[in-house]
């Protein structure tokens, strides 16, 4: 595609002018009003209720109380509107049916584990339908050898212990929880040949180091467990049984022996009051003592005296989970689906993961019930969705997502929640082209500590920063790793995405203390931050689903990726010497990106506002009609917007696991839930592998060349009359 | 004085030819032989001796044991040919008599303590002349008050309490050891209304949280406690009735009630084990984070409803103690003193702290022997000190130095030691003026790494620091603190000094775990440490007390003080913004020190250099009776670079403490063992006091200009012709 040279003149002459003013989606007199309607609904009381019916008994996914759950939620979505359906998957998990930890010395049995989850005081702790702590898909097993400690279980622990002569072939590896994605540990104490994995929670990460423990205070008592899986969700997250496609009832099914999902060796996690007393007398060499945690005497490595003897057995088979799916048809641009997706099954209560965010959402889904029921529609689909089996492995949101890869080629953007409020410290994460419409949706929402969400979130990061911070800085927003239900479609189908919480002090994630009585003591009280997520939620699928021009910001998308580049630059010279790739095709591509992207932040910024905005003295902007008027082609370049964000998918996807598509964004590889950035290259780099980086700068080079050649194709017929028109008259 | 134009011209081309060559003091042929016999003296095996000896019993200060130790060192003093004496002063010092401390809840009693120190396995720890945990110059006393917890205690740390509401007025404060001079821990709690202190041993210091606990590896156990003075040495070091004057037989006293010194409240010392019964039952709210400690629960700051009941009975009195003054006089300038001193009392067995470094004085002083008995003698007198009660509060030091204050106006230095060695890491801290020169002595020793001991320091400095450090770079030498006996000397007599050691893990510091058993599994096991330490302690007696001209580097030290008051200048801006100070003449002068010592250096380092340095290509250096005959006068230059050191004494001394008359170091404040650098300009700042900012800096800039003046006064009558003729060939 050829650039028509008098377009980017004109509109880089306005980008110059406009500085790197993001696309803005205001709204006008009516969608002002739609705006302020929507914001009067989302309720803390209500919230309550919704979370005090969803948290009364144990969900997990598949369970009884789980298909209740579904039931509730979709009844609300039916109550207030919406076309809705539970959606069942048949997917291959586990329940744990025999867990039994023991460890000895040659003296005799120190603990015979595991204890069961139990304080002083809780309501929820004595259910019998408690699901006991276990990793998902660990494999049933028994396994009694001596013990090795080896830190957070990361490639460079288990290198350490290899530099330290201690041999963990045939060991019991015993890890602590933190720094990476539990699957890590077990994927790392698989390749290097250990017999099995014990994972605990330290006090230093999330226990007493941290402040009182429950139910004095939010965080992990002794006898907590973290649950989790370890599903090598980095080479596929969803049923293992079907990388790749749905698990619908006809499906193909692979057998779980052989998914590359599926971890070889038995894990389960611990409390710290079980692990104490095999890591109190573990022999060998003291630690490196960077692996000291908050236990009360100095951490070995081993390997031995102690021995532990673990069994488990596993209760593997198909089970039935259910998405519940709601929607409202767009009126205009009904094929370029809004979605917004939090999970709803929890390991136990889950109050705040995930039913806080469930919460948020019922109330965000309530509020646009609201206007459905004055009559509005929205322009895009609307879709939210309940997803099922996160925890197991983000299974209901990627079999869905498989199934709708098709449609999902033209989604608009999908905006994730999952543990909504813990507490009252705002934080998102986004892809660049949606950060700006972000924080613009944060200067619309009120905070509990007055003034706007966006003021106090600004100030918070300014106090958590040194005091000579930039008072003026933007509050930042995180890169999208893993661990939620967007990896699937940011990673897998270029779908843009965000994802929002209100953090807090969670020290009990993943464990039978997370529910409503901890909630109400540690959470948000009195629902105030639930309240704020809901309405930043909603108002993100409002704003999104009334677009006229979709909200991207591809300036700041290209600004990113060469801030990416820079630094992998940098890691390869350090990594290769002289022999490094030239990144200066990458480079020179991320810097047309961005370019192209301020031609079109440019032309959008002062074409189709719908609301004045008091902060800026410009011209009267045009009316969308007036920017049709004068030949502004909204349909096309909508087209080509969306387009940009799906040519940043690799053809071929990533080397090693090709399910993963984004060129920008990939869960990290052996790191964990962090996010790795420009994944090919940069993984390439930490390989030391010279050629595969050359190929994939190459890969992304072309990447990045075809997602700019596209905004630069976007040549409205009388574009140069109205970019002149749109300059604002007092910079002219 | 003024400056002769022509003579600073020509030095200073001369320094600028040379860059910044410090002065050189390598020995001739017959030097070098003679420095090849010392080194070949100290011995592992008689350190092993000495050692074993000076650690078989208790030797608190003024005890019987204390006198044994004596005697032995003057015995072997003598043996080795020194005139030697042993020098009795009547001090006021305490021992305990009865400690309890016994802690409550409303439910009842939780701690009867202290209990003793004990751990499973330790040959030393039963002797009944164990003197009990106490702290030196804590008062009698009954209190029983409520606990509240102050962190370290320092001043920022009882702000945090006022912040959070908690009033300590009457209470008794717990603190934690570390970060500062317990003396400062007792003083604020005094200061701010507290009833009495209670100092403890948090594991996270130098507990289990740091490695293995005695008798495992060699950190404190749980029971372990350290003593330790209180004596408000900030104020004034020694004899705390006899401020500011020797205690001889017939000195005049002050009351102690009345002595600045004495801290007015009672403190005691405990271990982990029974402060953690206490610090766990607090409540009131949780502590900052950052003043959480390794115990196993959230440390809360009360007050109360923990109690405690604190009996502390002192038994004050007047006591002797014992310096051994050990000389052999100088043959050419008697009066120009080398003082090495070492204390030689312990709080209990004091196996590293002091003996290890007794023992280096014992075998540095033996090798200086051997060399009297082969029949040489110094050019100036050499004083080997073996200082008593330094525990207590520097006193054996300090009342010997003032009641020679008047010879030591020209004496040439002092070499400390304390700790001698215990482990592998060597540390050094010096004036400015003498690390080139200990520079140059570790470049003559070997080390037991193999090489010499300047590569195995530099080496290691290199490893601590980031892999990208420059690798030239030199070793680092830190500034003089207090806490050991070179702090008269230094900051109140201006005598040169250094400081050095060899560090390890070292967990039991004033412990009755710090015995030959400890040292001989985790110090210096084979004592060739201990020989290095000897090695470099000699050589610098040696070659201090035989240099032509006194190895002084000016230079460095202007561009050092130049360098603080940068970073004063920044505080001052910051504390008192436009209102600030201006420090442009006290920069001014500090440069014209360095300046001054730049031609200085530039003359030494090529006129009195007795051995050629084959590193450099050079033109052969002259003679110092080639310097003398071309009218070079260096018993001039030598008063002169004598009389600059003292030039750095400020006439009235600090402000708010007299006594402490440098004008570049003092104690820090009330900061503890750190050195505070310019301190009176940087504690006017601290205090927000701007007129005496303004009257310090005018008072650092006359000391300043004075010295400076004082090397530009050397001014030989042919020195344009002799520099002219050092100057290297090549660069000419």
């Amino acid at each position: 595609m050829r650039l028509d040279r008098r377009f980017v003149l004109v509109a880089l002459l306005c980008a110059t002018l406009l500085a790197q003013a993001p696309p803005r989606m205001p709204a006008e007199g009516s969608e002002r009003a739609i705006e302020e309607q929507f914001l009067s609904v989302p309720d803390p009381r209500q919230a309550e209720q919704h979370m005090k019916i969803l948290t009364a008994e144990p969900h997990v996914a598949g369970s009884p109380g789980d298909r209740k759950t579904a039931e509730y939620v979709a009844r609300k979505f039916r109550e207030w509107g919406f076309d809705t359906e539970i959606v069942e998957y048949k997917v291959w998990m586990n329940y744990p049916a025999e867990v039994s930890v023991d460890a000895f010395t040659p003296a005799g049995a120190i603990m015979h584990g595991p204890t069961k989850e139990h304080v002083e005081d809780d309501p929820f702790q004595d259910d019998p339908r408690v699901v006991m702590p276990f990793n998902a898909y660990s494999p049933s097993g028994d396994v009694e050898a001596e013990v090795v400690y080896a830190n957070y279980g990361r490639p460079e622990d288990f290198q350490k212990l290899t530099e330290m002569g201690v041999d963990v072939r045939g060991k019991i590896v015993l890890v602590r929880y933190g720094e990476n994605f539990r699957g890590v540990k077990a994927y790392m104490a698989q390749e290097t040949g250990a017999a099995a994995v014990l994972i605990y929670s330290d006090p230093m990460e999330d226990g007493y180091f941290r402040g009182d423990v429950y139910p004095k205070g939010p965080w992990r008592p002794d006898t907590g467990v973290q649950r989790g899986t370890i599903e090598y969700g980095f080479e596929h997250p969803g049923d293992p049984t079907t990388p790749g496609w749905p698990s619908t009832a006809e499906a193909r099914r692979i057998s779980p022996r052989d998914s590359p999902d599926v971890p070889k060796i038995p894990a389960t996690p611990l409390s710290y009051r079980d692990t104490s007393p095999i890591l109190q007398r573990l022999g060998g060499a003291e630690s490196p003592r960077e692996w000291q945690g908050a236990l009360p005497f100095t951490y070995h490595v081993g390997p031995g005296p102690v021995r532990v003897k673990l069994h488990l057995k596993q209760d593997f088979g198909y089970r039935a989970i259910w998405d519940v799916i709601a929607r409202v048809r767009g009126t205009r641009w009904p094929d370029e689906w809004v979605i917004a997706g939090v999970h709803r099954d929890a390991w136990v209560y889950g109050a705040v993961d995930p039913i806080s965010g469930a919460t948020a959402m019922l109330e965000a889904a309530r509020g646009i019930g609201h206007l459905l029921q004055s009559g509005w529609r929205p322009k895009r689909t609307i879709i939210f969705a309940s997803w099922d089996a996160e925890e197991q492995g983000l299974i209901g949101s990627t079999e869905w997502l498989e199934q709708h890869e098709k449609e999902l080629e033209s989604a608009a953007a999908y905006f994730n929640l999952d543990t909504g409020a813990s507490g009252a410290d705002f934080r998102a994460s986004a892809v660049p082209s949606l950060r700006g419409f972000l924080r613009d949706i944060a200067k619309s929402v009120p905070s509990p500590k007055g003034g706007t969400l966006y003021d106090a979130w600004r100030t918070a990061v300014r106090r958590e920063n040194s005091p000579t911070a930039n008072p003026t800085a933007e509050p930042q927003i995180g890169t999208l790793g893993s661990g939620s239900d967007f990896t699937s479609f940011l990673d897998h189908s270029g779908v843009p995405a965000t994802d929002i919480r209100s953090s807090g002090n969670y020290g009990v994630y993943h464990s039978v203390f997370d529910n409503f009585a901890w909630y109400k003591k540690f959470g948000d009280t009195n629902f105030l931050y639930t309240q704020e997520i809901a309405r930043v939620y909603g108002l993100q699928v409002l704003r999104m689903a009334d677009a006229d021009v979709l909200p991207y910001n591809y300036e700041a998308y290209g600004k990113e990726v060469a801030g990416y580049l820079d630094a992998a630059q940098k890691s390869a010279a350090g990594q290769f010497g002289d022999k490094a790739p030239k990144f200066d095709s990458a480079l020179a591509a991320a810097r047309r990106f961005a370019q192209a992207g301020a031609a079109i932040n440019a032309l959008v910024a002062h074409a189709p506002s719908r609301v004045r905005d008091e902060t800026r003295s410009v011209a009267p902007p045009l009316s969308l009609a007036g920017f049709e008027r004068q030949g502004g082609d909204v349909e096309r370049l909508n087209r080509i917007l969306l387009a940009t964000e799906r040519a940043l998918l690799l053809p071929n996807g990533l080397p090693r696991r090709p399910w993963f598509r984004h060129a920008i964004y990939a869960p990290a590889d052996l790191k964990g839930y962090s996010a790795s950035t420009i994944p090919g290259v940069n993984e390439a780099i930490q390989r030391n592998d010279a050629a595969t980086t050359a190929q994939q700068l190459e890969a992304l080079t072309g990447v990045l060349n075809r997602a700019a050649a596209l905004l630069e194709g976007f040549h409205p017929a009388s574009s140069e009359l109205f970019v002149l028109r749109a300059v604002p008259t007092g910079l002219r």
